[in-house]
């Protein structure tokens, strides 16, 4: 097993976690951290070379790829450097809220030839792959519906929301590829219905805070998400996939699966509170996906073509929510 | 408790149903049952009185209150003959798929000065009634979305779903109720989403197995109910009420809640298989209900309006899918 | 299908309970009600005759059977009686607390020929139906063990702990006649732990509150029982039978199966409060299997032996806690 | 946080495990793995020295603490020696099967002043944790009863059934620790009850493979235990504290939280098969616990004398089988 070197872009809150996650994976080398407010304290006690600028990451020949955790707006243009630096490319979501800036970032990949994951965690959650797995093992039969519960448990600053490209682009793009994912199929048209239900200065900022979208897909089965930005007792994850056979749910995971019961009733835990508690086995996951596919000289499982198509449904989501009526997704 | 006599028309599958839970009533006489193919052995094994034409049960003038269990097409009729006789009526839905044919039956109704009952039992399910005692104590708050499953054991025959008026005035019509119970709101708008997928004779008869509406209600709220004419394991019913202190659930009814763990895993038991069993409680809280407002000289707790608004909605429905597009509820 | 013509001796709250099971069924008459205390009120509303003395039960020629729901230290008298007067009898359980007193009650019923029922109610509960019958069927395998919880949701009144034979002859017994009914298997050997824990004046009165009782099963499987007097979330039963090829568990039945989710936990509902309500089905059940019985002019399934065995076993247990050893039950 | 250096006596199956966790552990280094059929290419693939002499352990002078891993039988010499060598020790239950072999090795350790902790994980895993914290919060109020399933997937071999100082010394010494770290209090009196169900064999070679334990505890509370050597549906691991304000359970954990639902019934995931993967987070945490304790200069929270104690509590349960009465733990 071959030793793989990295070199990470962001320290913020899902880059350190994820530098967390690869110091504790044999065989995996985290050389240099790039962050212009890097935390040196942090990456000193991790024994990680601290940079401020990126251009050391994409400069240091030793590294074999290049984790992009910067903030949204940044990914583009890195994985176009990157790329350009002959550098495998792991980027978290979204690539862009631009398709047309998606596609130039795509082909300075295709271009030189370099390999790029993008940060569909998701997918690699153990309950979504149980699910996944008995689709495909035909355990559920042919598929009818598809219902999505996606469910964060607090708003976002009002000041994120404004740049965040709205909800179906940021909060909801999970559960598009989450649909895609699951059905083996492509989403033809959407229906998106929102509403400013549990904070009036979403709306100001030009966003929704619940919704609900149907997708019509292209082996004819349905599916619908339904999504809130604010679950007062956790974070809300479940899906169902029903199909001629039955149907088969994932729950929400919770810290214990202790009960207890007294006067008041019988009480079991809150789903986990956030993303980084609910989702730390696909943050893991995925990175050994990534560096399996270095060492195997292979696709990622999550490619830059998922990372454009779902951004296309969430635009076609906006779309259809803005004008009242179905949208067909974009090819 | 003063006693209150009644006679039924219509002997199928629900009209037993209903003598058998009326039975035993205490305080209600059941008097005649007027059925053109009545079981005869069954009436007499029961102590009722049999009858080909219902105008024996029309022109009795002990009888108090007219059931109405007989096929959909006749139910206006019946109404209106009923309320001509002077009599109190319990009617199962729907009163008529023409929503003229509707008002005419309400309206002689309205000039009779009689009470009307529609049969919208799901209502006084003790589930469902758990739902609504929380959304109207404020135990889950303000109300954001509202999730409504209901899926069939299995498909009805070809002839029936010819005359059944679709799916969405067949089956759907009572989540469309259930939704207005729930939230205390009108639903404003309807986008619905069909496919065939389960058989397609379904779709040669014109008509959908499988869909997904979503609905908008005037308090803001959103809707969405999937509903499947065929699922493998029995009659899925669950609804989701979910708003800004929390959730309510109303999970599926089984025969026990006995749990089996052996090497195939760890089984409960499936929904109860069909509406007979699952609402078999309803069916006699609604009755109950009935014969209460009868004994107290007031209007019954679900109104013709009840029957005709859903009806409106299940139109609504039926017309969004065909022009897809969303369309708005008629007044 | 002949109408059965039964008496009634005991108005309390469990006599009236199966009184008013009984009116409910059909082709059974419940002629008169004996009880010195008796409510005529009660009586008149339900149409039923109300005698102060059981005398008009037992020299009424149209009474087939005699129902006994006469306080405990009444019951094997009345058996008595009743069986000289030919009467067909259900009694409530116990018969007696004294095993020679029992043995004469069953003399009496022997030379008679008449049919004697006791009202072990829980065999005919239907999630402890389920555990016989895949028992019965095989679907766990030989049985190694039995697991008994049971918990009453408060404390008896002291007066009532004074004459009531002590716990394990007033509460355990019930759970005796269940370890008997699920393992098809008789009681070797008993071993009984208690303990004074809920109440101080439990202890005073000479009972315990709580305890854990081991069983030595005939067929060598092993049984444990733990009874508490004070469950403060509601009466706990639940049992379950654990054997070669898996468990299966009756867990607590509750009022409905929705779940809340609020930012104080996932709420399910406690169990049912008490026995009225949590047994109404079997109470119900057991009243059928004695009507039928007589019908079908058999034994019921239930015998007059099983309610001695299960006060063996409860002296054997309160011989065990006292001198702190296991104890052989006496055959 | 300053550097642990470790090394490690045993690499058979939990030998590996804990050393494989170890190797995740930042600050912590793992120097020599000592065993005489060491897997020298596992060891190299960990960057780990490979010996095959205890002795090379005992003698590094570098190394702060032993990790014994080695069979049962050598346990109680190699603290002996580990403590002469002036070593802190972590050491896998049991010490001995010996009472007075325990004291010899606690004698040795209190003589050198090292410190001692004893492998019972459990206490560190999760789901107990939350019990442990809801009893000592006071969430349930007094403790009453406490019952505990622990069942094994499958028999071990004869041959270590053998020399296992049979099921409670082998198996039930964990719940006999679990009952004394949830109720804060110790073991009076103990009355077990075996049987051979499960294989003949088993009885052969002199041990049960089925029992049930009932313990008294000093704050008068009563415990039960019961045990199999094969639930066919995998590791059966459930706890139940029962007290004055209600009761907590834990459950099993299963591989995800999915549900199916078919023609054939509701079906969950089984339990975790075995320990290994069900203590998984145990076996991690206990380790964090010994380190920390050596950094902090403070005993462990599980000491030599927990050792000891369950030891005697195990040869109390013998006695009391072999006896078939109760008896007193020796002090």
């Amino acid at each position: 097993m071959r030793t793989v070197t990295l070199g990470a872009i962001g320290a913020g809150r899902i880059g350190k976690l994820h530098a967390e996650n690869i110091l504790r994976m044999p065989g995996v080398q985290l050389k240099v951290v790039a962050d212009p407010y890097i935390d040196e304290d942090w990456a000193r006690s991790k024994g990680l070379i601290a940079a401020r600028d990126p251009e050391v990451v994409f400069k240091d020949d030793e590294i074999e790829a290049v984790l992009i955790f910067s903030p949204s707006t940044l990914h583009a243009d890195q994985i176009i450097t990157a790329a350009g630096a002959g550098k495998q490319i792991f980027c978290e979501k979204p690539i862009a809220l631009d398709p047309d800036r998606i596609r130039e970032a795509l082909a300075a990949v295709g271009k030189a030839g370099v390999k790029l994951q993008i940060g569909f965690n998701r997918r690699f959650d153990p309950e979504f792959r149980r699910l996944k797995q008995a689709v495909d093992a035909g355990e559920i039969g042919k598929v009818y519906l598809i219902r999505i519960t996606a469910r964060d448990p607090a708003l976002p600053p009002i000041d994120y929301v404004k740049t965040s490209g709205g909800m179906f682009l940021d909060m909801t793009i999970h559960d598009f590829d989450m649909a895609r994912y699951l059905s083996n199929s492509e989403v033809k048209e959407v229906f998106a219905c929102g509403a400013v239900l549990v904070d009036p200065a979403i709306g100001e900022a030009g966003d929704i805070d619940t919704a609900i979208t149907t997708l019509k897909l292209s082996n004819g089965a349905l599916a619908v998400i339904d999504n809130s930005r604010q679950a007062v007792y956790g974070y809300d994850q479940r899906i169902e996939v029903f199909g001629s056979k039955g149907s088969i749910m994932a729950c929400n995971r919770t810290p214990t699966q202790t009960v207890s019961t007294t006067a008041s009733g019988v009480i079991t835990e809150k789903p986990l509170y956030f993303f980084l508690e609910r989702y730390q086995e696909s943050f893991r996951a995925e990175m050994e996906e990534f560096v399996q596919a270095l060492r195997e000289d292979r696709d990622p499982s999550v490619s830059g073509s998922d990372g454009l198509i779902s951004t296309l449904i969430g635009l076609a989501a906006t779309e259809s929510m803005e004008r009242g009526k179905p949208v067909r997704v974009a090819a």
